[in-house]
């Protein structure tokens, strides 16, 4: 083998190598658009006005938009949703459980300056088996919020994958 | 009067009428959105990273987008920079003016709940002289936010006049 | 009585009264670092990135840690567990029982600015029959928790007892 | 060349890529906990008991320890400053100078919830040109708490080049 193709060959290591590390996707602006856009028209096909907020992997927001003829109160739902995920790292459904009155985390509303929501409607964002942000969605019955907060997660891989 | 004339005279009152109506145009998110991402432009043109917030005419947030490398406590201040505007119904900037120590509002940053912001990058947003929303800005100088914010205000009639 | 007698007991009530005085150890930043340390240590043992937070007989914080990727939501629930402690005078476990919906305190943690806390992970740090200061643990389950916190207190007399 | 030769190359080629990227330390507890302690040891040279406060890159606290005797308001004081000074991205120092009176930005300590702090002790924690956490210092002077938070901002490279 000559000196040409180990150069070659040391290139192709090295670029693969360096294509692992942009391998990490970072999540933001762009990418909490994109998904604030697919809740929204997945909530219109339900026929609901919702806000839906996204938060970073520490918590701090992103962006959130508010549909036409949402509730006023859900600005500070769906923004505190996409923090609660993130902080407590579960999804506000799976939290709504364990803060109830007989549950181990009675009370934990209480602990964050208001900033922890126990009903469903939130989820964390998981892209490669980290958290990466949190969403957070109000504006239907708490059912339709958490189908939706959750549809929203799974279309993660597939915003992030886009270039 | 004949019926043929009568009926081209009704029609032209109902057009009018339907014209008049169609004037009142809304602001909503589809135009806070367009609003955020012509100030989002600007900002990119200036090299800085901002916060852009907007809110409607009862002072309530619409939409809020963080723009990638922006300051944390950017969201706090363009949030409350789009209240302040439409709750005293003046820029930022002019309320600078009256809330320092020897002007008439001094102490009025104390009297919202943390909502007031005493400096400049927050405009009112102006369609047909009716204030119909606000809009925040923040992640320069006071001086580049309060340009930002001036510039988002005169793109109103712009963006309220695309169909 | 001669002098070197009366020297004699003189010197012995005054190393008395010293001894005396030297049992009064106090609690500071210097135990509360190594009793954190004992939490963390524990803690790892058992899989958990927690927080843990101490507090002084006022209930003011002494030091707080957060270990890697310990929640986030865990700094504010640790700091109130070590509050909580000491202004109640009992563990968190044991208030988590007064205040349920049946409960004697039901509503408890609303009185206090958000400061109580009502689940278990936090206990009171008793020496000598005194409380010396609070231990709030938080990030693995509740009953995790309890059982960190629970470990912490403990360890004090050890903690207390070395030089 | 053989291959045998070849993979020590190309293994030698991936283990330097590894290497690249291992450079890129993370600061966490053990960074925060020996920041905290020198910050402490340069206090007590200064006969000063101060609160000291580490923050990580999105203003999330690590870390406090507060100095037996040291000002009950300081635990909030230092606190605030290891947020203020990511969230904005510049010393408290600095800052206090922008929001004076006649400053651009006077009032911005309102618009965070009261986590902003205007005065000098708190420098945000720079590694290779890029803020990886703030750390806030109360408990002497505005004088004293801003030499200490600059001298431990100074002491960063040498904790993140520790192994």
């Amino acid at each position: 083998m000559n000196d040409e193709k180990l150069t070659r060959i040391v290139e192709a290591v090295a670029q693969q190598l360096a294509e692992g590390r942009g391998e990490e996707k970072s999540f933001g602006l762009k990418q909490a658009r994109k998904l604030i856009a697919m809740v929204e028209a997945k909530a219109k096909t339900m026929g609901l006005n919702i806000v839906a907020a996204v938060s970073n992997e520490a918590g701090r927001p992103i962006a959130i938009e508010c549909m036409d003829n949402s509730y006023i109160a859900s600005f500070d739902v769906a923004l505190n949703k996409a923090y609660t995920v993130v902080a407590l790292k579960m999804s506000t459904k799976k939290l709504s459980t364990l803060a109830k009155p007989d549950g181990p985390l009675y009370g934990i509303q209480h602990t964050n300056g208001g900033q922890i929501v126990i009903f469903g409607g939130g989820d964390p964002l998981i892209y490669h088996g980290k958290i990466v942000g949190g969403l957070g969605v109000s504006g239907g019955s708490e059912e339709q919020d958490t189908a939706l907060s959750a549809y929203g997660a799974s279309c993660l891989d597939e915003i992030m994958n886009e270039n």
